[in-house]
């Protein structure tokens, strides 16, 4: 998600924005900008760069934009649920972007349609559509605040009006969102490498229950929440940011390489070299090798050109052992004892398939480290996770893991080395939400109807 | 380049051993199959995966087929020059691919149009056809070395016909081919990663002036030329290779990394941090970073999703500060000395810009160790390069190239150093082609019109 | 549009039925179908062609659909006005697609709004919608029949739920819509020319002010409004329907045929040859051409290649004579009185274009008979015309017309000629409305804010 | 086929051109540009919309051009084979385009092959540049009129150097080839309804046999071949050309509704109604009505939009009714007895399909009455036919016929009706070719390897 007030090429620098925070979302992709007096749209299912030519970008007009990239799990695809969504009224438009999950949408709707609204898409920004609109038809900070207090869930939202820009963050910041500044406007992200890329500055993060509002007056604040204990979503740091991100001034690629340093203490081995799992596990790979004195080596290549309109390999081939993702470096692989480093198991399948993959490229033993605590438990705020069937750490004790996916041992990180990791200073507020690891869930969970999220 | 002998799935097994060796080519893609009794072809401008889809695949019948991914420099870019090239007779048809350059080729099309032929292409490949014509209707082993001979230049060759496949190499082993087996079948790659990614296993490489013929009667060897001391291409492990292919019995990762030990052995520097840039010089800086101790981080992130349907940054936007290709990670950069790792400075451009990028985001200093030699003068060989006019080695000091690319201090691997990472045992006849860094050219140069290069 | 009920193949089907009626909409097409418990949908802009492909019909599972080819003039052309609109509620689905135009649509989306109602299009469409929700959750006969109550203007509506299909004229009957039978099953469209092509039988016409209601229950009819005389559009005959299609019982081609026996009557003249402008006059040329004795000849062709991709010639290439649309025919044309009926003339700047185009190909004498009377007020009810001021016949008498067009002679075809030629019975009910030609307006026009018309 | 001299917009004409004569061939398209020093080229396989869009015209510049569209049989379809063919030497560069089927093109290819020659395609053209080539380095007239003697065949050339463009046209002038101006340019195109889409004037048409010449010195004719009576293929004017064209000074149009009143006159039949088949028999209907007195009437529509893109009935829907290219107006049709008008009967499935379509829609009679003769004989002059064994009037007689297509009664027009219809003056050399009817072929048929036609 990405957002900028007061820049003669807002949409412009969305594009740019987005581009950095692709790895989002890459079922869709859209940008309304506001010119003033109405707001434009465009958006589609597909990548960004399929979604937008420089014609699109050239439409969306005026000094102000959101954008957003889109991420479907088991949910809709359709063009229908590719935000921002745009809402026209005769006293005026509003676009809203939004990342997380309500948790009580389905309860929220069900009321709603029982006075008469009509709902267009089953996404949860629509929703915040129809409470705001509750509150009268012009839309006030005010109005928002009361719609953001009937939600209950881990969220960010950008809205947009013709003359203000609002950003809020749910009460436990489980969800991040970043503002900066790019010369004299601001610009809000869902990561800090959306600043890098297109040249603005970081400039804060906006705090659990806060909603701020950007306009002409410049940026304003409020709380339209009690403000709780951080509880920022542990799996944006082991795996979903980018490395080069800082999320609640803590960098990932750092956070990582601390994770595989703590990982190194925690569970060493005898071995040859260390290998990570590209792209995600080469931070913590280099800091379990820098810990541990082992060398550090690309044991396994990710092949970059595996893009949509690539033809899948039949059954056949597959047995015949093509496979495309990831390849084993023999050279580096053959006759080692290898430690592989992962961010994290969920099913497990792919961790059978890796630790197959370097054994037929000659290793001796491999041993399947995890930079992160087994995932027990499913995720009610976002995060894309199997139900807890799936869940091979819900299942199965340590032997059982390492048996079933083929390893000579299996290590986990703990949850207090994955906080060390992370946490730099408790009193900056920076605390992480760990449930699906330890299924302490800071939002009440209501396992009825929780359905729909949206990245 | 990829082909293939006695699968029942030729074509489909070529498509993904072209996958494989995509980075060799982006800019075309063919593949050109034999059922015993006539031959197919399917090719295109663009990547594999956009010229492919499953159709296409299946009408390649047959057991045999050849692939090519294009590479394309200055020259032509038009469908005509995408190879495989495809050529019908009365008498038979055959199929040519190639790699390199052929030094000599304007003088020999001369004296064929002399003679009355006619060219649809520009490409050297074409002019195989036309020479081994000159042998006689039918295609023979004695025509193809008879046809090889006449050329000057580096090169490999895979040519097929109805019931055999060729694949030939110049005299001094320039450009690299290996000889695979996958069940009963043979396979041949530019390079192993092919082998790997297909689940086939490596057999040998093809020796300096050998032509292979592959046909019912099994694989047999002869010589078209004296065998000379094999010169494999430097900058096929400096930087075009990837690094999970072994060339010539040496993997391409592990002589980059050490070409990052001999360069810390050569070059050390005080400093906090050593980074490397994605994708082809992350070996190197590993290496360096283990010689010297200093901890390796990713202080450069590659962004993934800079395709083709991209929309560049306009002139305004870059000013802004717009970078799309290469992120720099602040919270690793801010406040340190920093190594920064480069295969390789053609003309300088790009470090400039890397050196200013990492400056920006805070770097005290910035250190450039490149892990080859510098390039001073052009490659008549096939890989696209500058002309001697802008590259920036033959034309300034050290000192000069440290100030025009703003660093703190630069230093490259020496010749011998790189020789020493490359060439484990030269009794098998590892010898390379430096001729780029040194000026020792080991086929004569003709410098009149050695004007195409398709790899 | 295009309805089907109890089918096995109901979205293919559907395919067919719009691809009859493509003429009546090429800026967007979609289908939606319901399996008796879930609604899928699927649209885009674009010719049906470019919409559907097989993957998309076979997703558009079960036993009914409706179907919309979109029809943009100066509104709205994004993806979201494409038909059929689906909203989804927790109580159940519903799909609406229309034709026409809602006169009061500015006001009641007003009151909605003021009611809290949220609207994503400004399609009268959504309107309905809401209208219908407003009279319960549960979408029944009589929620539509209050909603449709509600109404002024010229429409037709398809509705489906998930397991009833709802069809409706407006009070007038001002556009058409027809019952047919395809085995079982009961299908529903805008012209009759669709039931031919799928082999459809034609049942009968819905008439004005009733609401069918199609189901497992058969066919049940009810009247929503009084009703009033029949007032059908006149330039559905005129131009806007296929000439197979038979509309309120009267076939479009013999009442153009008669138009033109009409028009000869009224307004003959000495010539050689009579030609019409393709393809809508070419009907009308005939009967002139019979009832005068007169030869009629092809002097006009229409380029049948002129499509959307096609590269439009610049002003330098018009200049220089370069003309896409219609060729005339030199042979026919060069030295002859030629009589050149076309259907109706508008702002007069095709007439303009085209009588210059035969006097240049060597017509010695144009004499221009339109086979429809003057248009000299704007259309309400759905049909796209220009403003009165843009109106050729609104502002200048038949010498001005004459002059300013370039012809020998003009004449029109009286409003007593053009009922005579279309209206066959009227104690059959086959009244129509030809406001646009005489000022009589059916149904009270609100010049305020009558802006939105699809079709 | 369409070519131009001297003409700054000579690249944007040519497409114009080639717009006229879509019809001809709808398999692929291109354009070859001279600017005097260099050729250029572009072209692909589609319809001239799809594979030309502003940029690629734009690229092509240069006063000179020729274009081509392609009409594929039963032969390639691939890119190679589209036209124009181009060729580079270190002496010059020369693009060919042809319509028409070379006969003795299997041997010429043997024997060029035997001398070393290489060909990329099957096409005919390909074999004149390298009989052109046999004759010199320098492309002259000479040369071509020397290679054109080898050819035995139906053919129109079109052949560009940097600084000529040269027009052909076979020995017996089968094949169609005219001459215009536009301004100061000369333009060459198949048919004339080119020449006045672009605003040009007819000049005169190439004669059997002769060779013309243009360059900045103007236009320049030769005589490569003794000339014959010229043969002009009769099917030109039956269904092949456009109405508006003229063929050899006889309009289209007229030559077919001159069919029609011959037929008439040799076939009358009493009944209600005369209707054709669209688009190509319309005229021939209008021509039969206006002889007999009975009213022409639109009996059959022809669908508009069925596309490449467009999703074909399966034989479920077929069974069902679903007919996509014709519907039958049922209005007209019902209860009456129809003269059925169409162009040709070449295998009779087509006729089956339509007489059976009127016979359902409710025809009491259907009389089937044909243009021109029964087609008995093959062509080898570049019309895509059946085989004789395909050809229904080769192995049927008339009652058989009228049997098998379902109709009540079936007449053809007699050859000597279709030369009256056609030539209206013998002493300017207007004779035809009506081989495929009457087996009298004006060039000698050698049945061995008459193989590849392209149009």
């Amino acid at each position: 998600m990405f957002g900028i007030w007061g820049h003669k090429k807002a949409a412009e620098i969305t594009y740019y924005g987005l581009h950095a925070t692709q790895h989002r979302g890459q079922e869709g992709a859209g940008i309304a900008s506001s010119d003033g007096t109405s707001l434009k749209l465009h958006k589609n299912v597909g990548l960004l760069n399929d979604v937008f030519e420089r014609a699109e970008l050239e439409q969306l007009t005026g000094e102000a934009a959101v954008g957003h990239v889109h991420y479907v799990s088991h949910h809709d695809t359709g063009y229908e649920n590719v935000q921002p969504h745009l809402f026209n009224s005769q006293s005026g438009s509003i676009a809203l972007a939004h990342s997380g999950n309500i948790m009580n949408a389905h309860d929220l709707r069900g009321e709603l349609e029982d006075e008469g609204s009509i709902f267009h898409t089953r996404a949860d920004t629509e929703l915040l559509a129809h409470l705001i609109r509750r509150h009268g038809k012009k839309v006030t900070e005010e109005g928002i605040a009361s719609a953001l207090r009937m939600l209950t869930g881990a969220y960010t939202f950008l809205i947009m009006t013709e003359n203000k820009l609002f950003a809020a963050v749910d009460p436990f910041g489980i969800r991040p969102l970043s503002i900066g500044r790019i010369g004299n406007s601001y610009v809000v992200a869902s990561e800090t490498c959306a600043f890098d890329l297109i040249g603005a500055t970081f400039e804060r993060e906006i705090l659990p229950g806060e909603l701020v509002t950007i306009s002409g007056a410049g940026l304003e604040s409020t709380r339209f929440a009690m403000r709780e204990q951080r509880h920022l979503c542990a799996m944006e740091y082991v795996y979903f940011s980018r490395p080069d991100s800082d999320l609640n001034y803590v960098n990932v690629h750092a956070s990582r390489k601390r994770m595989g340093i703590e990982l190194a203490k925690e569970a060493p081995i005898e071995a040859d070299v260390v290998t990570g799992v590209p792209d995600s596990s080469i931070s913590a790979a280099i800091g379990y090798a820098e810990e541990t004195g082992l060398p550090y080596e690309m044991g396994l290549i990710k092949n970059r050109y595996v893009g949509r309109t690539f033809i899948k390999p039949s059954q056949e081939m597959r047995e015949q052992g093509v496979k495309m993702k990831l390849s084993p470096v023999r050279g580096i692989i053959e006759g080692k004892r290898v430690v592989m480093i992962d961010d994290s198991i969920v099913r497990g399948t792919t961790s059978i398939r890796i630790v197959k993959m370097l054994k037929d490229a000659g290793a001796k033993e491999v041993h399947v480290r995890i930079a992160s605590p087994p995932i027990k438990n499913p995720c009610y705020y976002g995060i894309d996770m199997s139900t807890r069937e799936e869940l091979i750490a819900a299942n199965k004790d340590m032997d059982a893991i390492c048996d079933s996916i083929g390893a000579d041992s299996v290590a986990y990180l703990s949850p207090e080395g994955l906080e060390k990791a992370i946490v730099k200073d408790k009193t900056i507020n920076q605390g992480i939400c760990n449930a699906c690891m330890t299924g302490n869930y800071p939002v009440k969970v209501n396992t009825g109807h929780t359905t729909y999220l949206t990245n």
